[in-house]
């Protein structure tokens, strides 16, 4: 597929990709729907009256707005027809866009003049727990090896309720918190700023489709209807803060102080190319729960450390979306299984994704095995968990025969704590 | 105080209570705001221009929207000059609307005419577990009295996230679940309707005052200014599910299946003749939660069930919020303590509210200790969990002298299970 627009291969936005992204300029403040292609992006603000097929040519007003949520609220056709009418516009043999000069003025933006926002207004933010690796390794370390994975963990995805409000685009810095913990185990808490900060390498889909009725479970056989597109996430988390908090109701303030996704939907369409099996499950899963089809993803995935006031940057995982026990799919029924209502723009994210390698672990506490194994840094510094100032970015790409679909990067600042 | 509007004494709906819903009528089906008083419902859309005062006069489009959430986003000078003015123009002493036949006839609206929505657009939905008598008859109950509550619960107001989606008004019918459940233990999980559907009384509040920033937290001196008003809750609950899923990331599935509010926010200035002394706290909070004004609240809760094809409605719980051990600004402020934002139209609920005395439990978990204590109910049938056609119906009210502030039923009816 040759684009009008030129990039190297290398690029993590080719038209194959065409991930959707929210972004306003320097001279138009107003927040606006794009598409990444190559450097630039493609507002469809300006061309919203091209989308003139079947599914809609009644809908182009979705391409005004300025969240994706009424993009997502349409059906999977209606994602589909948009796709390929921008694949369309962009590709070398399409004359509407690339002859038209104007036109093309208005609706091609350089990303570099550009700030990104949230993709869509998140209704609600739920965090599941789907790595067998992380959930084991977190396991034996909190309770040791013969009972690191709780009696449910292979039965159901365990997931919890997350915080919306807190959930930012990629850049928003993130302050080190307040918060108790219990330095002394036993002694009373103390309050004080958080000693032990992660992060989590994850990643969420956005939930589409029309919203689903309160009492109407989504089903295994419908439930990639409803899937529209994956970002990144990086789950920053207190973990000291989390150890004294979290017994019986879970995470709470441990997790809601900041919760960083990439700016780009990648849609399930153009990840496609990129389906491999789904990791094997044992024992077979209730009925409910099961599909035959594949519905996991090889999506290469890593976690890159720069210190402050340094520019050697440490790669300090890498991971894949591929070992993932629990599939999007089986998230999603499950989550609705009691007849929980589902609204486009809602946020489902995987947990962090560990590997079976020691480097491929998802978070700092895993990494550094709760700090017993410093990290060595490029820079010659050593971390055991973050420090204040610590840039974490994340990447995500899918590697395809002469092409790359990337995600566009995860990144936030590690700020000092404030006074209280 | 007297009001042109005639009501007996024993009226929930007084000129000293005021609260305020979101209603919609037959003849005009937009939502809008509206204050109860008496059996008749004020139209604040129709008097919106009469907010003439020096915190309102520039803000008067709030009372012309769909929801509470702009009123609510306003300084609580605000709230206290809207409800000076409501007090003053129903008061029996002014003739602005009761001798304008027109505009009476415009802005009163029988409540038997109205159909209520949810007050607000709820951000977030957070619940905490802030009763000691409920967390204690649980822990009892699971973990044998010795290890009855969890060494943090004393040192912080333990709480979770909700999902805000399936907050529903009241008189919204709740499905009965299906979902994974280990009926014998130790043996696999089976997957079938639930068995011990429970409800739990709670109360709630809303949070106003304007969106804070993320990074931020509130501090215990200004909480006050973000608590907006509150409403009666009933956290419906799977127990069978619950007990299943929710270690170790708390409940999920067996709370997200519906939760139902009265439709009224009766606000924090309604609420201040009843203030009563906060419950001892010992040991003393750490300091960042420690007030040592009263912001406890005497309000009656009662819990009445009436089983389908019945009329004969038993009472099986009188409880109070003043049992509660955590005050609402406490829990406000643990919550934001690593910087969570907060959002006008957020709900923090109380959790469970059970007194000492053994008919003061808020659940029928508790009422009927785990099943084994029935209750007897009225019509000569017998209750350890709900039984499909139950409706259960909570309410509120402060008694002062010589009237009554009330927050409306807070009802709703177990539907049976669907196929599924």
């Amino acid at each position: 597929m040759k684009c009008f627009v030129t990039y190297p291969k290398s690029c993590h936005f080719p038209i194959e990709n065409l991930p959707y992204g929210i972004f306003s300029t320097q001279n138009d403040k107003i927040h606006r729907i794009g598409v990444a292609i190559g450097n630039l992006i493609l507002d469809l603000k300006q061309i919203s009256h091209l989308f003139d097929g079947p599914h809609l040519k009644n809908h182009q007003h979705v391409f005004q707005e300025e969240t994706l949520n009424s993009f997502m609220a349409l059906e999977p056709s209606a994602w589909k027809e948009a796709r390929a009418k921008i694949q369309s516009l962009l590709s070398a043999d399409n004359p509407t866009l690339q002859d038209n000069a104007q036109l093309r003025e208005r609706a091609l933006v350089l990303q570099s003049d550009a700030t990104m926002h949230l993709p869509a207004k998140i209704g609600d933010y739920t965090d599941f727990y789907s790595s067998l690796h992380h959930a084991t390794n977190v396991g034996v370390m909190f309770r040791g090896k013969d009972n690191s994975l709780m009696p449910n963990w292979k039965h159901l995805p365990v997931g919890y309720h997350g915080r919306a409000s807190s959930v930012v685009v990629s850049g928003t810095p993130i302050t080190r918190p307040h918060g108790q913990t219990v330095p002394v185990d036993g002694a009373p808490p103390v309050f004080g700023s958080c000693k032990l900060m992660d992060f989590e390498l994850e990643m969420a889909f956005f939930v589409g489709g029309p919203p689903t009725k309160l009492g109407e479970p989504i089903k295994i056989e419908t439930a990639q209807n409803h899937i529209f597109g994956f970002v990144l996430m990086n789950d920053w988390s207190a973990r000291d803060i989390q150890k004294w908090e979290y017994i019986p109701l879970g995470p709470f303030t441990a997790k809601n102080l900041g919760t960083t996704i990439s700016p780009w939907v990648v849609t399930t369409l153009a990840l496609e190319p990129f389906i491999v099996d789904n990791f094997p499950q044992d024992p077979t899963p209730l009925p409910y729960l099961v599909h035959k089809d594949k519905f996991n993803f090889d999506i290469q995935l890593q976690v890159d450390i720069i210190p402050q006031n340094s520019a050697i940057s440490t790669t300090v995982c890498r991971s894949n979306y591929r070992y993932l026990y629990w599939t999007a799919k089986q998230q999603l029924v499950h989550h609705t299984v009691t007849g929980c209502n589902m609204n486009p723009g809602d946020l489902l994210a995987s947990g962090t994704i560990s590997g079976e390698a020691s480097d491929s672990f998802g978070s700092l506490l895993e990494l550094c095995w709760r700090g017993t194994k410093p990290l060595n840094m490029a820079d010659g510094s050593q971390r055991k968990f973050l420090q204040d100032g610590d840039t974490v970015t994340m990447n995500a790409f899918c590697e395809g025969n002469n092409f790359t679909v990337g995600f566009g990067a995860c990144a936030g600042t590690l700020l000092p704590c404030k006074n209280y």
